[in-house]
């Protein structure tokens, strides 16, 4: 039988990538070879294809020219990395309406914007399905740079905001009859919201995901208060993928174990709501939050949280390969699709 | 009625992606904003279709790779510059043979060694069509970027080897019945070529194009062995589109008019087997030959193309407006398909 995509799935695939790729430990931006006496370059590209990553049915034209600017810039963030600028082919068929390009490049801008960085290139090409390749590169000072083989033993976990919002407003956005689950007014960010304003603003949390460089920039602060550690403290990665895999992903890079605090991990009450006995399933595997997820010593993280509100320190990292107790691959196979 | 992609054209996308686009010349590498203080950072990019840019009838997966990777290299060479770095994303439906993107990564990362750089990182993704986005970066000193505006009024145009042979490869490639039409051994190179070896040698130029990071090198010593000039005196970009592409592109964007030395332009004899009286539109017009096409004044394009092997000084910058005395538009769209 003749070895297909399909056939080897995605894990293979990246195996056979690796082979040619000089970027050794998966990070979320991989360092450039070239070398600066301080700083690191990093670069990070995604590809989003119609039908795949994107759709008329939940995301706008703006909000997929955001969201193509934000994931980006959350790999760079989370390797602790500043934007130096992004370039962005798109492949369109011909039947392509004019708006819905416009919208596209609207909204990136817009978030580049937000973030001070700015578009220096691209291509645009045919193809039959409307398909967006965004690569961003940035800079990190060398001894700051944030990596995922580096979580120690008695470092704490922190996540920098809630997990299980994305997903709550996808299926918001695929299921009109949900908005019925919301009954009560709730607190999203720091308004309280109901009805079409509670629905549009965790809708929101899927259209318009937030890079933070606002924790990074916190966290440079706090550490350049400290006398300088020999050894840079943090690590992490951030939640694309769910919070669970960020755990999964650290623990493996860093052959360490994890232990959650169960008790401590909060959880929206919209997505309580909407999520019912699937909840914990929707914070751990939903994905797409793009919270940065980081293990730091406790003094550190103590401070953090402090300043950096919503923040919550969620667990510990500790000897082993078990995530609390978990064999790590049935950990985070536990509930995945 | 509804404005698409087809009825706007490829200018008028352009035009849209401008607006939310820093870079502000079209040079062939866009320079991003961020400062080292005496390097310019370039990054370029280019998205390839299955059925577009490739086709499994002429190119086979190495050729893909090599031809995905140099055509981005090409760019950054063209702007004076040395690679740093790429990255690659792949998009692929589910039933691609792993063969293909196996031949794909070895063809690219085989051409990324010959230029000593280096695959930095990536993404792989689902989608309809096979596609492939590679992004380049690089970095030139600043006091020697090339860029497409510059070219001054006494200035010579040097291109720095042959055009129309890949046209040549790609026509042989698509009609084998064309092999009859070269009778005679030729002069490929510096080999003499019968045979199947000459169809293949032909073929070559259009599988596998070379950027001319060579001709840099030798323009660099030529200039490092002059006093330092108060102005870079090279400009020009690579001829990726065509060679009257890139001389139309040059003055338009210099504001300048250019005069061709029809008779000392060379026409390859394979070029003039195949392509009967259409030689010269091959030459002018057949595109992705990967050459540069530089302005420099003449004392510097003499020991230019005493030293480079095939460099050639075709014509010379002039006042004005008008390629050799055709308004530029109709000189550019004479041939163009």
């Amino acid at each position: 039988m003749t070895a297909t995509v399909k056939s080897l799935g995605e894990q293979g695939l990246l195996k056979i990538f690796r082979q040619y790729c000089s970027a050794v430990v998966g990070d979320d931006a991989a360092p450039m070879g070239a070398t600066l006496p301080d700083r690191q370059m990093v670069a990070t590209t995604d590809m989003l294809i119609d039908g795949v990553h994107f759709s008329d049915r939940t995301t706008s034209p703006e909000d997929v020219g955001w969201r193509a600017a934000a994931v980006n810039l959350s790999d760079l963030a989370a390797m602790g990395a500043k934007p130096w600028g992004l370039v962005m082919s798109v492949g369109l068929p011909p039947d392509t309406e004019i708006a819905w390009i416009e919208g596209v490049y609207r909204g990136f801008s817009e978030c580049l914007q937000t973030y001070g960085t700015e578009l220096v290139g691209g291509d645009t090409v045919r193809s039959p399905v409307r398909t967006l390749s965004v690569t961003a590169f940035g800079q990190v000072p060398k001894t700051q740079v944030i990596q995922r083989h580096t979580a120690r033993v008695g470092d704490v976990i922190v996540m920098t905001g809630l997990h299980g919002l994305s997903k709550a407003g996808l299926e918001l956005l695929l299921k009109e009859e949900l908005k019925e689950e919301l009954l009560v007014p709730m607190l999203i960010g720091n308004q309280i919201l109901a009805g079409e304003d509670l629905v549009q603003a965790i809708c929101h949390y899927h259209q318009r995901p937030i890079p933070r460089f606002d924790a990074i920039a916190i966290l440079h602060k706090i550490l350049n208060q400290q006398n300088h550690p020999t050894d840079f403290p943090v690590s992490g990665m951030d939640s694309s993928d769910g919070l669970a895999d960020a755990i999964a992903q650290i623990c493996r890079a860093s052959k360490v174990g994890a232990k959650i605090h169960w008790r401590s991990l909060p959880i929206h009450r919209a997505v309580r709501a909407l999520a019912g006995d699937r909840a914990l399933e929707w914070v751990l595997y939903g994905g797409e939050d793009f919270e940065l997820v980081l293990c730091m010593p406790l003094s550190l993280a103590e401070k953090f949280v402090n300043q950096l509100s919503g923040a919550v320190i969620i667990g510990e990292i500790i000897d082993g390969d078990r995530i609390d107790g978990l064999e790590m691959r049935s950990a985070f196979q536990h509930f995945a699709p």
